[in-house]
């Protein structure tokens, strides 16, 4: 197994190198960069159109969709208007920067703003690759229970702000949230965690100007 | 990225090999072993608690929990009676055959009956890697939504049986039961694909019925 320890190595230095390029070239078109991870199903792009909405005229949105297969989100984003350009990884369970970089590459950033790029669905190995962002949001869903902290750490450790999101199906599901936050906290003592539903809308105002406050800054 | 490839090639071939001697021992002793894969909190062990419930006192239950970190599953299959044995990759995105084969051989099968092995929780990864076992029994949850074998195809493709877990849930959530098993029966022609609730117990029967009959046969 050396060989395969010395390859991966190799593969996260190269990789991170053209992450920092990627995140200096979008910094200096004011355009910030959010890779948005989260579990299958946990809500990533609708909560990214309720951020899309919020962050207004004065911020432009850019989006890169990260999908083993198909483009469902990307027709979804289209179908409200928002432009977003598809990356199918046909098999890979993260996006890495060298794909990050030559998607950038051949898009146009006319006007400062925020670049969400969402990545796999997968709790796991997109945690473990920088793919160029200024930050890293996670999206959580009430349905997968509270005790994903403690199972997944990686990923809440690296959060720059978590969304528990589907606040709407509280009252059907086990969620426990003190159990959760201590679970983040014992991890990760800065990230601010939002209750969302992007289902309803419910809450994104404190989610947006977070948000806002980051893009005026980059 | 060729070393990559040649390393990953010899990864997956030597995985293989431990795979099919793990499969080979266990049925030798009547125990049939059931790979169960899905997403985070898609309820794996809920629906594991429910399957050997089902077994009753004919097979013998055996569980090998995958995790991450924590055994917060082993507890609370421990505080209901069931023996487990928790692994933690800490880290690593899937079990593999040769974590397997060192854990399966300190147990003792005394009877013929079921070896489950929860895999980590992860919709992408868990699916490229023979583990020993017989059968993959893909766990997936209504509010994930109904996109899933669109986005992730190879666990559908691979899945032996495929548990539709949170039925309960249905009215709360946006689920499109046609979509969903047209997407599967795209990959999947055989697989039977069961709906239930492991949280009310519900429609159980059907997936405890299926078990017992390849439990039977091994």
């Amino acid at each position: 197994m050396t060989d395969k320890i010395e390859v991966m190595e190799n593969i996260y230095g190269e990789n991170e190198k053209i992450a920092g390029r990627v995140a200096a070239s979008l910094a200096a078109k004011g355009v910030l960069c959010v890779n948005v991870m989260g579990a299958p199903g946990s809500g990533k792009t609708s909560s990214l159109i309720r951020l899309i909405e919020g962050l207004g005229a004065e911020y432009a949105a850019y989006v890169i969709e990260g999908d083993i297969e198909s483009d469902i989100d990307t027709q979804k984003l289209k179908s409200l208007g928002v432009e977003a350009i598809q990356i199918n990884t046909h098999g890979a369970c993260h996006l890495d920067a060298a794909i990050i970089e030559s998607t950038v590459g051949s898009m146009k950033f006319k006007k400062r703003g925020v670049l969400f790029i969402e990545n796999i669905g997968n709790l796991v190995c997109p945690a473990e690759f920088l793919i160029g962002e200024h930050l890293k949001l996670l999206v959580v869903s009430t349905a997968d229970g509270s005790d994903k902290p403690y199972k997944y750490p990686l990923a809440f450790e690296k959060a720059d702000a978590i969304i528990i999101n589907k606040t709407d199906l509280l009252p059907y599901v086990d969620f426990d949230r003190e159990f959760f936050v201590a679970g983040v906290r014992a991890l990760n003592r800065n990230a601010p965690i939002f209750f969302v539903s992007a289902k309803t809308g419910g809450d994104f105002d404190e989610v947006v100007k977070w948000l806002r406050k980051k893009a005026g800054t980059i």
